[in-house]
């Protein structure tokens, strides 16, 4: 089972209509290594374990990454809406608010949300199943899932590339980050299994974290040294794992934390009359949610 | 943020090897009405709803009913599974433990897993992202979440009549009662912002939940009445739609509960050895965990 | 703008329950060279023709042969759900009506419909907007139509040839009859065209239609010779193509018939309670319909 | 059976090459709720509607609708391809008269068509079988068919406000009013079955057409209250659902009318050199048609 | 450029006629670890890869396996042909020769071919351009390049597993030990590259080819340790990563080989009437084909 | 079997950075109608063909001319990546290399590839195994074949008028000539078979080679009247198709050359830092194969 916290794991600046950076954000949503992917490849492996307690860590491992990545797919979601918020907007629809005949950008964003993002990848393919893998065997979920975890730290490296906009990158900067924990988390179970040492192939592709700026906050906070359980009471034994030192990194110690970290309010987003979101004239809707919460 | 507890909704009884069933169910797992569709319509919706505080119980709604909706993810996931545990094995490939010339089921899921389920429907073909809508106007987003989740309990139903499986009957008999809290309580949102008794309309398709008799532990203890926050914290306003009467049902008075309901252990998963699950010979791997978890 | 007659091009006599002919039937449904196939080709094409008029009856063939395809497609669905139709039924869910472990059928004919065809090939997959060749170009456009109804022909036939059920074979064998006149139109017209003698080519593949009985009704009427209009009053110019004789077959003479030809009676098709179609418990939507037509 | 009149339902003005209204509008042929869809669910639920003489007007409804919309995929297709109509030309190839760096646009209407349109949405993705909802159920049907309209409505509005070009907006226009008919046709065949005033949701999403000037000359002509039985000779208990007034629009009377609107040439397409449409030099290919048209 | 050579790497026994077998092998052609993958992820690599010549042995490994990967999907195509080879025929439609309602099978198999196999997996889905993975990046495409062949051996040991029919199982005990080889290549290739020890991990999943009696001929020819250049040519550095002793299994030397190994005259293939394939009545097309020969 | 020889087909000259013109080109690797088709369709074709020798030069044509075409899809790749090579550069990811907010191009050539093609057509939609026709009877194939590579060629036209870059349009000028030899070989095949003179229906689309001015270095050289046999070995039986002379071209007698035409080196390939292609800081990696070269 799983619970919902109304936060998200970071803060998103107000970001001036960036339609393109929208469209390139998409691929770290939906795209083969996006977090759509990670969500599910861990969802599903770890509903599917066979002789979950014998495994121990290595199961708690997969199940608590888990809930993590839940909330990376809303990230990724507020981050690409925050990206669309500020669309072009008019009361009038004859004023054309969504005509633009020079951007790069994805259609449906403007057709089917408010404009809003999509369960897809930056050329708008939807995201699918077929991405998941779940061989039931231990060492191959987890080679897979070391191997799923640099092709997205490549993606977020090549997305962050592509724009220099100041919303993306905060969310590029937070999830390089923590992607990287899972990165070497998989590598250390690993190890741990086999002797063959994969974080030394760390970083993959060859190129510090601190090349990219806005990693260095969360890492200056030491969250790229941090495992949490995100749960109010299982997955007591990542440490079996997540012990020792950052060798890939600065070298500092690993830490596992019960519960998850703080969170931030998400952006509220703007009421947008040419997408009719939440509706053309929103006002009457805003008060029939007011009236619901009075009379409770 | 999402936090995960180790615990499914329902006690899965252990069955037989059933691929047959097992097909089916995977309609209800990544069916363009199976619980994939339903968890990510929410999820996405949630994050990409502009002007959420004004929205209130509006917004709370989808947010919280998402956190319910990983949690059946898992569980579709755990019964499939737990249909195909006890699958033909042998340490001797020779042997061909998986062959089978004459019932009908899913081929991939002794291929891609050991064997497992897939995030796909009951042919196989894969969940897509295109499953979801997300309008960002709130009536239409209602109207959908009622029209799925009135596609999603005829699915079930019709999967419900596929198997006489005791294993699958008691996951579908709990996901047609949960299920139709959630078409009940989207109805009642949708009659609050347009005055349209929706709920009138229920049950979509005509038929009782009484005559599937594994909904009818939950109905007793009033499962049908009961939406969860699914939260330690937050989620608070949802009685400004979910209050009155059961009036679709048994009239029973409707009721918000903090938090989630108690849960149940999953399923263990019998290692394969044919399925190399968790390996051809798993004792290592176990002895591997065990000590780790020592030394902690 | 098309019109529409409440009629089918064949009749359709009852089947017994037979889902594994309704299986192999859907290639010619949804398949690469299915009727949807046809249908959309030949409607897009003649959408998107240039120079419309100047083009006369090169034009018109591709249009008026248009609407016999929706008449096809509507046909072909009523034969798949002809086999459909009578499915084992019980007013109990828990009877497990549509359980079986053994027969090959489509797991999606019973959770979708009730039961009911799909729009999708003999493997349960959708069909796809990708099977349209729409490339502007007559000469190309006439040469994929003619290789579209070769590969038509073949499909159709050795669907014949996996199943014994008579009703599938009556479609089928009115299929091949209609059908083949479409493949020898568009080899006529490329002959016109380009001075190519494609019709020399045919049968593709080399048997004859005699080989298949179900086709001799219609041969025997001469439908093998005719040309519809399918139109109140337009496409007048079929005879610039379509004059001469069937040297490819029997050596009639060719006929363009103004208009269509004479309609049977689609199949009811019979209240399932397992299916929920048109409901559970119909007998009160059947009450209304009556009062609504009596208050006309 | 299917008949066709070489008519479109609306008059299209000649447009300036526009290849970013035209990606646009292929939402509206292609998309989950494009016009493919509409027509694609009602064919295929008419077709297997069980107990069709029972079901009096509700199977009548959804029967003759499907006849309008084979009209309205052919008139998206015409209103695109005159978007591409006036294409960069040359004969010469070296020329590169289809080369552009600037504009969005989809770069298979220059690869695929002559230029010409595509099965596919505003990303290019091809319409998929999978959009089609047929699930036996007659409530089940109607409701969905309601929210698909919904659906499509919005994006025929949000379609409208991404382009000023005139032709796109007259299509558009057209295409508002007529599905804003079957919209509100659906909901009242729900009223009738369940006693839900579905209709008092409308217009969803809360915007009058009046705010589309393009959709005002039908509404003058009364096209919002009038439904046609596109047929004929059949179908003539439409008026059991679609009488009384129009509660969600003006209150006018609500009218059947037998038959069909009266329709309008559709623009000729003028021939393309450097698309081969209908050929690179078509001048000899006019001649063998018009040579073909005289020898009859 | 490349060459081809009329044969195959194996000999393929005949076999009974085994539609069970042929839809499981089919996964390895077209699933996401079957042999179209191999073959275009290493084409697509190679072809992209930048500074080429200072890559040497690391571009030249991945080149020069392409070459083997197009032998292996004409292999696996082979054997399912084989398998399919003596489907039931008969001269005439009306016996139904391809009708059976028992043995589970894939309907394309005789609808699309004579009967013949698909670029598609052991559920028919097609092969998708979206499994190739070509990053630029030398360390993450050597890293998916091992995991693909990890998942690949775990795929084709399933399969053996699925099937005692020894056509399919020659078939597999091959692609064990030549696909070991690429397996155990790009684990060096990483080697050399980071330092990590990857063939220590050998065998994933870890059981020894030894189990799979049909590997055992190929092992005893020491083809477990013999790397072919296959080319006339080129690819004169593969010693540089292929050297040493192969640790992983019984520690013999690793040999480069030039040129390619020895091959095996590919079955024949035998006409098939209900088939068409190649003709109903072939006999006139074998007559065309020996004049052709003769008057060369 | 195949060999590979490290060359391409003909010499491309270096090109500025191009991703517009990369874009288009992508239809001739990944489209219905490109490389990938026309390799795939022949390999699995020749792959299948039941009575291979008895069907001597037949045969022999497909599967020769499958040789050539893996040689195509390189070097289509080989051509996109030439567009892509001189992407704008940093070593610092700050700077946002990938940044553009104006040009049309695919996003996942840069988030992908290094930046690199993809395996997919002008959309960036994967190919599919869906786009292969493999009907296993003789006169369909070809039929299939010649109708392929008229749309194959049709496709190369209008991509070479959506470019006027010199490296597009070199590449192009080449797969027009070798393209058209296939086209015209299975014209013949057909006319061997059937008695219809397909070649005559030469040029599709109606316009000679020579209005693209880089088809006749190739023609001048008597590229068009050459049929290679790709194999050291084998396919000797070509000449009993491919012979008397090139009546839909220049007249010039048609010609079998063993073996293979002269290549020329690909392309090196430019690292890039911000693709990571072959790494960030390649020195090291280019410094281990300079050894791994050197201790063999």
């Amino acid at each position: 089972m799983f619970l919902r916290i109304d936060k998200l794991g970071v803060e998103l600046p107000p970001s001036k209509f960036d339609p393109t950076a929208a469209a390139a954000v998409q691929e770290l949503m939906g795209g083969r290594f996006g977090e759509m992917s990670t969500l599910n490849n861990y969802l599903h492996q770890s509903a599917s374990m066979r002789a979950k307690r014998q495994l121990g860590p290595f199961y708690e491992l997969v199940a608590s990454i888990t809930a993590e990545e839940v909330g990376h797919v809303e990230l990724v979601a507020a981050g690409i809406n925050a990206l669309l918020d500020k669309a072009p907007d008019d009361e009038d629809p004859e004023a054309a608010p969504f005509e633009d005949n020079e951007t790069p950008r994805i259609n449906q964003h403007f057709i089917m949300g408010g404009p809003g993002h999509l369960v897809a990848n930056s050329q708008g393919a939807p995201w699918s199943g077929d991405y998941v893998f779940n061989s039931g065997n231990l060492v191959m979920d987890l080679l897979h899932n070391f191997f799923l975890e640099t092709g997205a730290r490549s993606h977020k490296a090549r997305v962050y590339e592509m724009t220099s906009n100041e919303t993306a990158r905060t969310l590029i900067g937070y999830l390089l980050v923590r992607g990287g924990v899972h990165q070497a988390a998989y590598g250390l179970a690993l190890e741990k299994l086999t002797g063959v040492k994969m974080t030394k192939m760390l970083p993959v592709p060859n190129i510090d974290n601190a090349r990219f700026p806005h990693t260095q906050p969360w890492e200056k906070k030491g969250e790229h040294t941090r495992l949490y359980t995100f749960s109010p009471s299982d997955y007591q034994h990542l440490g079996g794992i997540w012990s020792g030192k950052a060798d890939w990194a600065d070298g500092k110690p690993l830490q596992v934390v019960k519960g998850h970290p703080e969170g931030f309010d998400a952006p509220e987003g703007t009421p947008h009359h040419a997408g009719f979101a939440p509706d053309h004239e929103p006002g009457e809707i805003f008060e029939i949610a007011k009236r619901l919460m009075k009379n409770m």
